[in-house]
């Protein structure tokens, strides 16, 4: 059985006004049953991990509401940082903490917030990633690319390697251009990073020995006392000191030039439910092509002549729409948010915006 | 000092949800300023008449409404329907109950739920119409059409009458189709009727009497117990067994007939407030072209990259677009409109559905 590793961080923010800081998108039911984002992460584990395998790290702001959500999960498996450091030291916190249970665990590490289409394609994916781990390799789970996009990072493989599916991964490549991220799309040697890696931990952590050792050296120490009446000291002293840094950049990077990154093609319907265009494609949308999301959506939500369109439905009032096309329709206690769908990206400035006027309460 | 009559009916289905059947437009500040249309209405009457010599005429549903927002009326000039009769029932009551006052009095009957972009040119021409009044004519203002609207109906006349502006009017005619709207703006003899009546109550009474002998009957039965102790009791009993017909209908098409009706055309920026788009029309838009409705506007209302918006924001909530043109949003407390701007005048088919569905709390 793998250890999971569920960052729980980031608030979202294109997908106001449904995720907030203090409620940011994994903690809301997203896919159209009543299940968060992180909920259908950990339900997703089910073939792979178990709760006691499973550790998820997450802000102070949000590990009440993550204990609540995840009631399966031992206390101790939920890590808590005292302040944002960025993917690396929460990765290698949760690794040196299994390492301390077992030295040579597989972990799998999975964002909090993804939707993903086919899980059982996604469950037998990893799969393959973990024999790559067990031998010793870095592995990342790289998604076949449908599109020429922009707002991803991707992976720059070498040919297969034998019979399976495994393929070197020569290079981590930064959000491309239009014009590189097509060439990306044409070469059939380009996936799109999804941020899941899958590691023996003994090989993770001695990479970040070789590239970060401050950072090993800190995790260690913080690990050495987890569980202990030193955990929380010992955490206050080390974790401002962490450097702030993407695991992909810190490790992952470095240890593909070294070749000790391979990764295997996934095709499961991957999303990160980036924004709420990127939602409406990804779920099931009614006869008319809209997609409703709701507590009690049927009673809430009055559509006519419309389609196309993405409706959020919170507060319990009704919405009601006509006439219209392609438009995201959110609608919570305190805010509503009407946008064109081709301008779901933006919603971040007026959430900016908002942070200008020193409306906090509403962000 | 002209008797003014404003009858305050109508539930404005087409201004759903801010309009409700509790609380109609004429109730609702929908002109950027902080006065309901009805106040609005009786404010533009102050060069023409007084709180004392103006009667409104309302629905059970709406007389605490009306009485305290009109603080300035005496308690006697508002006349409350027991159920509702059309307006030839409405407005004979009025002038009845005037005739009881002053058997000579010139009255004008006004919309509650108008908006007049130019008052001042408005009472100028309502002054002219008083003169034609006071010849025994039973006066109309007509409205200069602008374009073929096919959603009203339209005064026929004859050629100017000596130097003034008074021209007859051969016939009434029904809301037409577009080709025939289309002839009648080209006809140059065709005026919008936006029933605005200018009339000495004992011509009209008189011309009742002729056509309508029942409801003359009727209204004079009530006229002469109102302010008695004997009003309720005589409202109770005669006014259910009033036909329900329009004065348009009931009066004035046999009047002009007659050769007894004549006009003024008028051309001071006349709006029936129909709907979201028309009401968007008539009001200022801000510098992007959009028009915001709202108590605290400013606060409760982000806009980005949007234009052609008609905005009300009721609720106290954040209303943010972004992206969108030719947009209507409306905010209340408990439902919310997403509506394209071409299909405003289907509103009214969302309140049909809600009415099928039994959300009387609604509508």
């Amino acid at each position: 059985m793998l250890y999971a590793v569920i960052p729980a961080g980031g608030s979202g923010t294109r997908l106001w006004p449904l995720s907030r800081a203090g409620h940011p998108k994994f903690l809301h039911p997203l896919t159209g049953s009543s299940a968060s984002l992180l909920q259908e992460t950990v339900r997703r584990l089910a073939p792979l991990s178990t709760p006691e395998r499973t550790l998820v790290v997450t802000g102070v702001a949000h590990a009440t509401a993550v204990a609540r959500q995840l009631t399966q999960l031992p206390e101790e498996n939920i890590l808590v940082e005292p302040s944002p450091r960025d993917s690396c030291a929460a990765i290698a916190l949760a690794a040196a903490v299994i390492a301390t249970r077992d030295p040579e665990a597989v972990m799998g590490s999975f964002a909090a917030d993804h939707v993903i289409g086919d899980p059982q394609r996604w469950a037998q994916t990893v799969r393959e990633a973990v024999h790559g781990a067990e031998q010793g390799l870095l592995m990342t789970v790289g998604i076949t690319p449908t599109r020429p996009e922009t707002g991803y990072g991707y992976l720059q493989t070498g040919d297969p390697v034998g019979d399976g599916p495994l393929r070197p991964v020569a290079e981590f490549k930064e959000k491309p251009a239009v014009e590189v991220a097509e060439a990306y799309l044409r070469s059939g040697h380009h996936l799109w990073n999804a941020s899941m890696f899958v590691w023996r931990v003994d090989v993770f952590l001695a990479e970040l020995a070789r590239q970060q050792p401050d950072l090993y050296a800190g995790v260690t120490a913080i690990a050495a006392a987890w569980g202990t009446p030193a955990q929380d000291e010992e955490l206050g002293r080390v974790w401002p000191t962490l450097p702030k840094i993407s695991v992909d950049y810190a490790v992952m990077e470095g240890a593909a030039a070294a070749g000790r990154v391979a990764t295997v093609p996934g095709d499961f319907g991957w999303n990160d439910v980036g924004d709420f265009h990127t939602l409406g494609d990804v779920l099931p949308t009614d006869p008319a092509g809209n997609v409703v999301l709701g507590t009690d959506a049927k009673a809430d939500v009055l559509l006519r002549d419309s389609s196309g369109l993405v409706v959020v439905s919170q507060s319990g009032r009704l919405v009601s729409v006509l006439g219209m096309r392609d438009t995201i329709v959110v609608d919570t206690a305190d805010a509503v948010l009407v946008c064109a769908r081709e301008r779901a990206q933006d919603v971040k400035a007026l959430v900016d915006e908002l942070k200008q006027r020193g409306e906090e309460a509403l962000i």
